[in-house]
């Protein structure tokens, strides 16, 4: 299995498993649980593909992703009463999907040969745009409004990086490892140690 | 016409008419009434025709999609005052477009040689991604999210019907109208019966 | 340049002005307000692109796109503190992109040789895809919602001055030209003037 094959999978998984815990969080029965995990694990790559022209959607061209969809949903179906906070379990799997749907997508549009907006643009569209999708269908705050947090700033960061190692070694690989540990790296520091940019704040309009 | 088209065109019609619904309930003008009524019409095809890179989506190639659309939207605007209750209302036309549409996207799928979970994925796509954007812009909340209800399970159900059909008889036509009669049944069931199937509810952790 | 291509580029600088007003009401820090001028700015012309099957979406093949909506972005972020009101501010500014992005859309469709109907379908939803993502994504009340304003309508209006003036005259350029006037005029005078249609109002159901 080739390393973007790989990316796509885990971000799959682990995508799916935040999606079942919002559907545990929004009471739904087990179709609710496969329907929103399937589509929070497929969706930011779906965008991706789409806006990329690809000939097929990652999960139309291989069934298999779905199945492993629907395989977490169906784990965290029998285990999320387990769990001592739900919001708080969503939260790491999601810093972990994220970290490797960056990859993920940044990899797809280098192998494409497209410049380094695209390839940032398609770093964050992918990590994205399937915990949003989510969050929107969930009536969960998005994540991307989340005040003083580093998300799409790690997912940026996380892009940036794999084209600096991309254009500093020319191997692709270690680019995209070194974006998801950045990625997930930054996230976890903010979750854990407060790490944050400056925000907005607006001051009175001057004279 | 074939069957694949008249499906599109009842999931259309039945479609833009809760849609209508809905900007009546947002106390719209008309062409607010035109726009969600076509939002809601065409939302589920296009999704399906865009993740499966057909040629055209379906009612670009075919304006008499919006017509049709339209015709819907101009029928509510004339008519919804004289109705009791536009929310049960809309439940029920709802029921029956979920119903079309997720036999137009099973059809779709099957004709294109796709595989069983694609079939399944386009048929529940197809009849909830509408609803899903009425509810999104409109501000109701999904229907996919309301506990206790066969909706996503009764898409669910009828996708797997047209499968089980087609490979019984390897005729595609008794299968979607297998397919729409299981997921209307099932989804009328639920509102007039209370059938339901049990919801994640969660239970204190375990030591 | 060609007028298209100018056309782009103003609801793109436009309407990512509005979408890092709207992060700055949500206070994001730097990345947010890039992330959201991008989605807002280039979300409606992506629908367009994706709908009409083009080999490449606009801002793909041509990353000034998201140069230009990340400049906007910045902007915003050094000097939305001196505005007096950044509500009213983007109400203006979205009106301006609206106008320009309606014209951008049907422009496309025209040049495609599609059928009015899909012509007035593409102005619309280029017009106003990208606010409504925005919106969606913010949690700001979706401007297609607002009652008793000319926003879909002018849209409207505006795309159908376009494929007046084309079968008039024949030329494309005044076509779009006039659009982008009628589209903004009329939403301008319903912000300043409070011109409206009639908005439906249920009355009690007739015996």
């Amino acid at each position: 299995m080739s390393l973007l094959a790989a990316l796509d999978y885990l971000a799959v998984f682990v995508f799916a498993l935040t999606g079942a815990l919002a559907a545990s969080r929004a009471q739904l029965d087990i179709v609710g649980f496969l329907f929103i995990a399937s589509l929070t694990a497929v969706g930011g790559g779906t965008v991706r593909d789409l806006l990329l022209n690809r000939d097929m959607v990652f999960w139309i061209a291989n069934p298999w992703y779905i199945g492993t969809a629907c395989t977490a949903a169906v784990i965290v179906f029998l285990t999320a009463h387990r769990l001592e906070s739900r919001r708080r379990t969503l939260d790491w799997f999601d810093a972990g999907a994220l970290a490797f749907a960056v990859a993920a997508g940044a990899g797809v549009a280098l192998s494409l040969g497209h410049s380094p907006a695209v390839v940032v643009m398609m770093g964050m569209a992918t990590g994205t745009f399937g915990g949003l999708m989510r969050d929107v269908v969930c009536n969960e705050v998005p994540m991307v409004l989340r005040q003083g947090e580093l998300y799409l700033s790690a997912a940026f960061a996380g892009a940036l990086t794999a084209l600096v190692v991309v254009a500093l070694t020319g191997a692709t690989p270690p680019a995209l490892l070194a974006c998801a540990a950045v990625t997930f790296l930054l996230r976890a520091g903010s979750m854990v140690f407060g790490w944050r940019l400056p925000i907005y704040r607006p001051r009175p309009p001057r004279g």
